[in-house]
C-alpha cells in the first residue's frame, strides 16, 4: 500500500520550523509495517494545497496530512478538501457543542471565530481531539483514504494512536517490516563502526543505520519479509549481537531515553535521587522530570550558577572553589555531596562546566565538563571536552550525567 | 514563478535523518525573491521518484532536486531523469576525465563504480561540483527548468550559489521578498487573529500566517515586490500595526526568543534574578541558561520538586503547604521569596502545577498550574490551566514564567 504525508504550513516551506511531522508519522507507521512512499509540505495556499491533495489522492492509498485545521484565516485545508473532493462543508452541532466544552473547561466562552472549527466536509468522520480543539477529518476517495490532522504534534500523534493506526492495520495484512532500535551512550559513531565490523556481511537482509545526537548514538535495524515470524527472528539474532558488542555502551532498546532507564532502576531500587548543577542551569533536572512519575524519585535539585550558590546552597568549601575551581572534579564531587545530603536523597549527581560560546581559557577551554556523582559508599567524577554549541554542550553533559548515575546504580543492560 | 523542491532518499522518508536541504534551498531561493510553493521528498524507488519529477515538471516551472546522484546501486536520479524526460543516458568523456583527476588528487585510483556518475541524460547540462564527485544536472523539460543536485548540503549549496542562482535570477528578474516575524505570548491564536480582523483586506500585498506553539503565537508576515524599497515600507507599516494590536503580548521581532528578550532588559536594568521550579524541574532555569552570557545575571535556583525540598530549601511555610496546598498561588509566591532572598538575587520567578499525566485532581487538574513572582517592592501569582501533554505543560509553565518575569522588570516593547 502507497502512503503519504503531506505537511501543510507555509513556515515550514520558509525552512523556519522544523517539520517535526513526518519523523512522527514515520515512526508510528512504521509499527504497522507502513512506511511513506511520498511525503509533500506545501504552505498555506488555497492552489497548491488543492493541488497536494489531488495529486495524493491520485498516487497513494492512504493520505496523512497535517496542519491547517486551526480557527484562523489561514487554516483552509478543511475548505480545501471540500473543494477537491466535492464535499459540502456542514456545520456538526455536535461538533460544536464538543469544543464550546473545551473552551468552557478552561474557564473561557469560546471566541466565535472557532465555529469554523465545527464546518465537517459531508460523509467524513470526524476524528476527536482529546488534547485540544481541531477535530481531525477521515474520508475515503476512490480508493483512498484521506486522514486529516491538525499540526500540533501531541494532537496529532493521539489521533494517530487512536483512531488512524487501528484503521490502517485492518487494511494492510501483506508485507511486514520492522524496525529495531539500540541506543548506545558514551561512544563514538566510528569506534562503534569498528566493533560492528562484517556486521553487514552477516546480516545481509537487513540495513543498520547509525544516527548520532546529544544524547549518543542510536542503531537502527531494518527489516521486512512476508513471514513476519522469520522476520521477528532475524532481527532477535542480530539485536542481540548488536548489544553483545555494544557492550556496557548500550544503555535501551526501542525508544526508551536515558531518563526512563534511570527512572526505572531507581524505583525498583528504592533510591531517591538529587542534582545539582552548574553549567546545565537546570536542564539535567529537566530531563530527569521528563519521564512521568518521577516524583517518586526524584527530591529536587539546586542550580548552583554562581560560585556563591555552590558554596551557600550546597555548601562546596571555598577552598576547593579557589584552589581547584568551579569547573573541577573536586566541585562536582563536592557539588554532587552537598546536593545528596540538603535534599535528603540515597544519591545524586552534579555538572559543572564550560558552556561558551564564552568563558574559556587555554587551561579550561569551552567544552570542559566535569560530572561527579556521590551515593551513600561511594564517590566519582568524570571529565568530559564536547565539541559543539552551547546548546549542544549543556544536553551532551546532561546525557553524561544520566549515564553516570545509569552505571553507578547499577541498571540492568537492556 | 512556481518553485518545487524534490529532496530524496529513503532515509529521509523513515524520518531518521534530518531533511536540511530544504532550509537550505529555500534560504538561498528567498536571496533572490522566490519560495517554493511545493516540496515533496521520495526514497530511493524508481517508480515513485520517476511520478514526483513527472509531477513536479507539470505544476511547477523551476524544479530543484537533491539527491541521488552518487555511485550505488541506489543512486538513481539519472536513470530516473532518463526515462521520465526520454534523454538517453551518454557516458561524457570529460565529465568521466574530471571524476578521475578529482580521485588522483586524493591519491586514489577512481574505483570503476564511479564511472555511471559520468552518465548524463542527453541535452542536459553538467554542473560542476567543486567540493565532491558528483556533477549535477541542468535541463529544460517544456517551460519548466530542471536542477538535480547532489545530496550532500555542502555541495548542492555550492551549486546553487554558483550555477543554479545566476540562472534563475536571469528569468526572474527583481522580484524581491521578504519576512517578517512578530512574537507574541499569553494570547491565544484565536484572540489575537479576532484583534487582527480587517488586516488582510488593509494589507492585501502581504500575506499573514499564525504559528502557534508552547512560547506563544508567532505571526509571519510575508511579502514580495519588485520594489525592494516599496517592499520595506510596506512590511514596516503592517509590522508597526501587528505590534499595536498585540500590545503587550509582543514580546520580540525576528527571531529573538523571550530568554534573550528578559536577560537583555535585566543586564540593562542592572537585576539579577533566581528561579524557584516545582513540577517544571529545571526547565525553567535551562531556559534563561540558554541565552549566552547568562551567568552576568543568572544566580541559579532550587528545584523543589518534593513538598519538604520546598520548605527545607525555600523557607515554604508548613501552614501554607497543608493549607493552600503546594500547588496555590500562595506556595508560588513563597517559593519565589524563598529562592530571591537565599540566592540574593533581585527579583525571581517559581512555577508550580501538575504537569500529568497522573497526580490530578477534580479540585486541582492535570494542567493546573501557578507562576509567582518577587521583587523588592512587589509579589505576585499568575494561574493558568494549560493542556496539552507533560512536555507541553512543562514547556507553556517555562515561558509563562519568563512573560511575568518580562512584565513585572518592565522590559521595553519590541
Amino acid at each position: 500500500m502507497i502512503a503519504e504525508v503531506i505537511t501543510i504550513g507555509s513556515e515550514l516551506l520558509h525552512g523556519l520550523v522544523r517539520n517535526t511531522n513526518l519523523d512522527m508519522i514515520a515512526g508510528m507507521l512504521g509499527e504497522i509495517g507502513l512506511e511513506p512512499a511520498f511525503h509533500s509540505t506545501v504552505g498555506d495556499d488555497a492552489e497548491h494545497m488543492g493541488e497536494a491533495f489531488r495529486t495524493a489522492a491520485h498516487r497513494s492509498e492512504i493520505v496523512i496530512s497535517t496542519g491547517g485545521l486551526g480557527p484562523t484565516p489561514d487554516d483552509i485545508t478543511r475548505k480545501v478538501i471540500a473543494t477537491v473532493f466535492r464535499r459540502r462543508l456542514i456545520l456538526d452541532q455536535a461538533v460544536l457543542e464538543a469544543i464550546r466544552t473545551r473552551f468552557r473547561a478552561r474557564g473561557i466562552e469560546m471566541p466565535p471565530i472557532n465555529e469554523t472549527q465545527a464546518l465537517i466536509p459531508r460523509g467524513s468522520t470526524v476524528i476527536q481531539n482529546r488534547r485540544g480543539i481541531a477535530p481531525g477529518l477521515h474520508f475515503s476517495h476512490l480508493r483512498t483514504e484521506i486522514f486529516a490532522l491538525p499540526g500540533v504534534p501531541s494532537e496529532a500523534e493521539q489521533m494517530l494512536r487512536d483512531y488512524v493506526l487501528p484503521r490502517l492495520r485492518s487494511l494492510n495484512p501483506g508485507l511486514q517490516s520492522a524496525l529495531r532500535v539500540v541506543r548506545t551512550i558514551g561512544i563514538s559513531e566510528s569506534a562503534l563502526s569498528e566493533r560492528l565490523q562484517g556486521f553487514a556481511m552477516e546480516e545481509p537482509e537487513l540495513s543498520l543505520g547509525y544516527i548520532a545526537s546529544t544524547t549518543g548514538v542510536d542503531l537502527h535495524l531494518a527489516g521486512s519479509s512476508r513471514d513476519p515470524r522469520l522476520l521477528a527472528e532475524r532481527l532477535d539474532r542480530a539485536e542481540r549481537k548488536l548489544l553483545e558488542r555494544a557492550g556496557a555502551h548500550a544503555y535501551a532498546r526501542g525508544h526508551r531515553t536515558l531518563s526512563e532507564v534511570v527512572g526505572e532502576a531507581l524505583l525498583e531500587r528504592g533510591l531517591t535521587i538529587a542534582t545539582a548543577e552548574s553549567f546545565t542551569g537546570g536542564a539535567l533536572g529537566a530531563a530527569v522530570i521528563a519521564t512521568p512519575g518521577s516524583s517518586r524519585y526524584y527530591r529536587g535539585g539546586v542550580v548552583a550558577y554562581s560560585n556563591d550558590a555552590k558554596a551557600a546552597l550546597l555548601g562546596v568549601s571555598e577552598a576547593v572553589l579557589r584552589v581547584k575551581g568551579a569547573v573541577s572534579a573536586e566541585a562536582a564531587r563536592a557539588m554532587a555531596r552537598g546536593a545528596r545530603e540538603r535534599l535528603r536523597a540515597s544519591c545524586a549527581v552534579s555538572t559543572t562546566g564550560i558552556a561558551g560560546p564564552e568563558g574559556g581559557s587555554e587551561e579550561k577551554p569551552v567544552g570542559l565538563v566535569y560530572i561527579g556523582y556521590s551515593g551513600a559508599d561511594s564517590e566519582t567524577s568524570e571529565r568530559f571536552l564536547f565539541g559543539g554549541s552551547r546548546a549542544e554542550i549543556v544536553a551532551r553533559g546532561c546525557s553524561c550525567a544520566l549515564d553516570l548515575l545509569r552505571r553507578s546504580i547499577g541498571a540492568p543492560p537492556p
